[in-house]
């Protein structure tokens, strides 16, 4: 090979349905995105699971990583403990530059905690947060902060916009991002105090292309590529739209086997309405990005298929393929505050997810 | 007749599409609850619309307001100078004894400051809120504050809480409703700082039923009959469910109507679907309660056709049938604040949707 390939990190260990999706979706990865990925935990377990494909060509590697954290444990405090998690190994390979970016399934406290110990920030960003892309009809559009941090100062709202704005530039391709703030009305002076304080500070940071307030209808239908928010607004935004997307799901099934005939009519529209439904269902989706971390982290949701896995490695691809950290880290060092070292006590104040 | 009917005073002049929709709204409204509707505006356009249609037996009255507020005024502060605006009389036929509900469509900022103005707070009530009955598979789920209190108290929720539990009592027979906070996480000691001190209060209120965190899901998929939130909070749960419900709704549309085989479904499916659609339409909702407010007050959306205006009527009917406001009144007893008189200040820090 004369390029260096792509080298993708996988906790092969992490969500409901390890290690027999996890590593499903690492070969679909591998094949559809011609990428390397390393499988991360229990060698025999992962092999076990590797011998009942075809993976000839593939370039998958085994890491090792024996350390369990198991589900009556508090995650920020067995990852001190326990150095082998398989979460934590799947950080360090990137950390020490064996893999490009690391992928993993489940808890977005553990993932965040163990990107933190073992990645640490960027310089200047104070915390780091969780992005979201968001289904649209155009490209999606980035939330950040979709949970990490239920309680934000506006300062940390201009360290999200900046990395918004780079990880789009990257991954999107578009130059002049339009970065909204998530508020209660569209015009200047709407809001609670935080959003009018976090409004004037973003309005005062020309590097930013502010576009001013957002509404929460925005993340879905609208022209804004970052919309930047508080964790605990973005989370309730998530998963409120969550919801509605259940109900309305729920109510077209209902109303389609009411009776003999319009369940005939649903054996027609299922397959087309199904295509609908995929463009907004978190397989499809990809996961949620640890921005601010000092590479380049896709979580992906606990309950992730080996289809949901592939397509975290596509998100994991397209930071890789965007240079984002490179952008990431040059439109950090506009942040007002310096970088200190991650430290331990920190991590027990993240309310991710 | 025997019985005094129940009147419902309607602001005829307000909303998008007035007089022409909600004069025929009015008309439906008055057919199918057989209450008695007064039609608040400009008499002789009132009158113009009515001519239109065959109102023999309907209990339709004509009352008289003539002060317009314009497009370029902001309400709060027109609704000084201006009283006999429509909205204000409306809201003085509730204050007056001679309806028993307001209903109007339009601005809720507007429509807030005249029910405070006119009508006044229920004792005890510090801050009127807009509760939201949302749409589910089972009895509607009511949030509040939809967006009326932009920054809130934890005490205020309890507030909430008390009218929430006291309406859901009254309109839908629930003996002992389920109170739920707003929280990013289900578990007792998630959230931010805010939503833990009012976890903490809410649980030590022991007349309230509360059963703990709510997740923005459990807005439209839950068994919570009442979520309180701060006003910042439930409008942005409010309006990022309404774009996601837009954005399915148009990829369904989208699918549809892709090639000619899906074009055919769609005839067939359309109707079905529609049924679906209709449950989460906001036509079909009926509109926003002002809750705290001494008097029933239904706000409908801006842009009400006939049929919201319509269900509006119902909403106010449901209200005063289910006798709200003397349980409302009765619950916020337990108010730790006594009532100050409606002071004009307060109307200005309205950050109304």
């Amino acid at each position: 090979m004369a390029n260096k390939p792509i080298v993708i990190a996988l906790d092969a260990m992490g969500g409901d349905y390890a290690p027999v999706e996890t590593v499903k979706g690492a070969i679909q990865g591998a094949k559809v995105y011609g990428v390397a990925v390393e499988l991360v935990g229990n060698p025999a377990v992962i092999q076990t699971e590797l011998d009942k494909y075809d993976t000839r060509g593939l370039d998958l590697r085994i890491v090792e990583a024996l350390d369990e954290i198991g589900m009556d444990e508090v995650p920020t405090v067995a990852l001190r403990k326990k150095k082998n998690a398989s979460i934590a190994v799947t950080a360090r390979r990137v950390k020490e530059g064996h893999a490009d970016a690391m992928v993993a399934a489940g808890s977005t406290g553990a993932a965040l905690a163990a990107a933190l110990f073992n990645i640490g920030r960027i310089k200047g960003v104070d915390r780091p947060a969780i992005g979201v892309a968001l289904p649209s009809q155009r490209t999606p559009t980035l939330m950040i902060d979709g949970g990490a941090n239920a309680d934000c100062t506006p300062e940390l709202l201009v360290q999200f916009a900046r990395l918004g704005r780079a990880y789009v530039q990257g991954v999107y391709g578009i130059e002049h991002p339009k970065v909204g703030l998530l508020n209660i009305g569209s015009e200047e002076g709407k809001g609670n105090a935080f959003s009018k304080e976090a409004f004037a500070l973003l309005k005062s940071a020309t590097d930013l292309g502010f576009a001013g307030n957002a509404e929460g209808r925005d993340f879905f239908i609208s022209e804004f590529d970052v919309i930047v928010c508080d964790g605990f607004s973005g989370n309730v935004a998530l998963k409120s739209a969550e919801g509605m997307a259940t109900l309305f799901g729920r109510l077209i099934k209902q109303e389609l086997t009411r009776n003999i005939w319009t369940k005939l009519v649903a054996l027609l529209a299922k397959p087309i309405l199904e295509k609908a439904r995929k463009h907004i269902h978190h397989e499809y989706v990809g996961g949620a990005l640890l921005l601010g971390i000092n590479g380049i982290c896709i979580i992906a949701h606990g309950g992730s298929s080996a289809l949901a896995i592939e397509n975290a490695i596509r998100l994991a691809v397209a930071g890789v393929k965007g240079d984002v950290m490179t952008k990431m880290v040059e439109a950090s060092r506009l942040n007002r505050d310096a970088l200190l070292a991650v430290e331990e006590g920190e991590v027990s104040e993240i309310s991710a997810v």
